[in-house]
């Protein structure tokens, strides 16, 4: 039997790590990308995008077999620092002792993976190939290409991990029964910018991710190897205050003073960014299926492009990858099998997370602000550290525990949801919410729950 | 100040009452429609469409000052026929006496209100003219006309009211954050026909919507004037059993005798029109915002398009309209003002009735279906009869009560769905459902939502 083909659209982390996880099966892969190699032209301008990687995604690589050496670059941050508006910090832990969300570099982690890639003598990769079509019955690919003649390319099966605004997918509204939704929110974001001290040493706490909750927006920052933070100004469109609104310098300047105080004498010019830079909106994508014909496939953010409230995008993607690794031995190869059994797998836990990033926005932003929501997460809190094995708060089901699907962890934080609702209805809470009997109601109310739903 | 202009883009039911309104408000007012009329050309071909028009719908119709002599045209439905797998036939009224909802035949409607266009002077109605592209900053237009070139309108505003497929809505995709979601439903469906009988009469009873519930599929009649019935068969599009899986001409045959044996011997030769045809899909389109540039906006299914469970489809687009015509003299004609003020009120009201057509499948599929469901329905009943004042049964609040918005009707009817469902865990509800505690019960519940919710 002639060696099957692939051609992967897309040669960001989650095209070319499935590249891998094909190539390791067996398959000879093409993959395609638009953009020329960042590792010979300095596409980013030295300029550092990062993005949160959790255990997720470091259980997802090591499952396909790629071991955590790629983790000695990233900055493991062990605490959000939350900045009040008059100052003040103060620090609150992910999770137990020891666990960590890790700020990566986009670029680099993508390099690392072209790296390993490039070892795969059955994946030959292209850059500058921009896809231009795509045939869903048959895997024919065409690309424009850099300075050349358009180029087809035939192969047995195609994946599109093209990313938010994936073109695969653009061209999928010509299949039959497509459902598709997109959802702008009403936040947009500016990129700015923390340099580093003149030694190369991080201005804040460099262990940490840094928020500026202001509830109806926000300011975050995430540290770099470099010594520099990136951090992202979220806003809403329209209102007050809003991309919108804020169109005179002066009032730019009132708002950072008044909102930012302690980070205006770290941020590199913030007004002129402001000003300067075009918000870009955020918005989620849904669609069904993820595949076409058994032909052809979506993976990764192409699939189910979601906000990045809760940062898990990167980390869903590659346990999209890690599952498919999974479904082609349990399947045998026969694609018709493994194409429904990874979108049935993975759709649920796509729309659970784009869920929940979209939810977590409130949670980011809030805070440091509603008195009544920071004494629901202490109860939280104080309950889970007395009894684990009864209550997983949901931000560690979601970051610290791999094996809890995004659908199963989003469905017992609602079920926590309704249990804590009922608390905060208890006369008195606001002041008693640290005495024995509001843990000893909590603790009935939950045994019930797992009694029913266990 | 020179006579302001309107494109509007559809010549339906929604169009032409639109452009009435508009007219009336002393615009003037170009009716653009791709299809020829209808009543110059047999384009519909002898065949019946009907369609379910409620209270809302008659309501709005009055409120832009068409009198309900449409109403003349239609066939009062009090009560849906159940038809159960044994032929036998039971019957549930839909409201109070005198209730109804009235089976109208599509084309009829919209020649009445084309009549009625036909007799206002600043409205020009145009034929076989396809629109072509819009440009959403200057409401300029361009057709395909038959026969002829390419025509450029050039006008004040426009409006989309050209249906589920609306190219008005398709062409909007270019509009900065504009959130679209097309999703499709598992069941797609075919028209079947029972012809009158000789002297003109109906086959069964007439003032009945006629449902044969199977639970994963169903069949419905709605009656025309001319005796006959027009027929749909919603069937899941794969699955077991499917229009993918009935493939066989015996397995349509034996599918049709063992679900729908009554029937059949008044169903127009359904096994070869089952085979011949190709089963339409149905699917739900929500989109936001409604308005571009406070120039084009879209009206009726071009905003919102949903699947036909609930009868409301015209009903809403119906609504739309007469919302628009309240508003344009509320705002002073200001359309800065009215197409923010439109969306807003609007939009909650499209995605309600969206909501509640899609879950209402189970409703009608179901009917004489699960006995707890049944149990259930007769506990509400009775209580709604007892005591009407504390609960409108959901179906009366969205087909009898047209100064309940569908957006109350759906927050109410959840509401009424919690009480049920703890009612419903009574121990030995099924026997005691009509014992007196159960209605003691529901007061207790009903009486403290009220207190906390009004």
């Amino acid at each position: 039997m002639a060696q099957k083909t692939f051609t992967v659209v897309g040669g960001g982390p989650i095209g070319t790590l499935l590249a891998i996880s094909l190539a390791r099966h067996g398959y000879k892969v093409g993959l395609y990308e638009g953009r020329p190699d960042s590792r010979q032209t300095n596409i980013y301008q030295g300029k550092s995008i990062n993005i949160a990687l959790s255990d997720r995604g470091w259980t997802s690589l090591e499952k396909i077999g790629i071991s955590a050496e790629t983790k000695n670059q990233a900055i493991p941050m062990y605490r959000r620092a939350i900045h009040g508006v008059d100052g003040e910090l103060s620090a609150l832990a992910y999770g137990q002792e020891g666990d960590a969300i890790w700020s990566v570099s986009r670029g680099g982690i993508n390099e690392q993976l072209l790296d390993i890639a490039d070892d795969e003598p059955s994946i030959t990769t292209h850059f500058e190939h921009k896809l231009v079509d795509i045939e869903f019955e048959t895997a024919t690919a065409t690309f424009k290409v850099r300075n050349a003649d358009e180029l087809v390319v035939e192969s047995d099966y195609a994946f599109g991990a093209d990313g938010a605004h994936s073109k695969v997918r653009r061209l999928a509204h010509t299949q039959p029964r497509f459902s598709y939704s997109q959802t702008y929110m009403p936040q947009c974001y500016i990129e700015l910018n923390i340099s580093a001290n003149p030694d190369g040493s991080h201005k804040l706490d460099k262990n940490a991710l840094h928020i500026w909750p202001r509830k109806d927006f926000m300011l975050i920052a995430l540290p770099n190897p470099d010594g520099s933070f990136t951090c992202t100004l979220f806003l809403n469109y329209s209102g007050e205050p809003s991309f919108e609104s804020l169109q005179e310098r002066s009032a730019v300047e009132a708002f950072f003073q008044s909102n930012f105080a302690d980070a205006l004498e770290y941020l590199e010019d913030p007004v002129d960014v402001f000003s300067e830079k075009t918000a870009a909106p955020l918005f989620l994508v849904h669609v069904f299926p993820w595949s076409f014909n058994q032909k052809v496939g979506l993976i990764g953010d192409a699939a189910h492009a979601i906000v990045p409230f809760y940062g898990q995008g990167m980390n869903c993607g590659f346990e999209d990858c890690a599952e498919l690794d999974a479904l082609i031995p349990k399947h045998n190869h026969d694609w018709d099998q493994i194409f429904p059994a990874y979108e049935n797998a993975r759709k649920p836990n796509g729309d659970a997370i784009a869920e929940l990033s979209k939810r977590n926005f409130v949670e980011m932003s809030d805070l440091s602000g509603d008195r009544k929501f920071q004494i629901r997460k202490k109860i939280e809190a104080k309950f889970s550290n007395r009894f684990p094995e009864m209550w997983t708060p949901l931000y560690s089901m979601v970051t610290f525990s791999p094996d809890v699907p995004y659908s199963e962890a989003l469905r017992a934080g609602d079920e926590q949801n309704r249990v804590m609702d009922k608390i905060m209805t208890l006369p008195g809470i606001e002041d008693d919410w640290d005495k024995q009997y509001v843990m000893d109601q909590l603790f009935g109310m939950v045994s019930e729950t797992l009694g029913d739903g266990q």
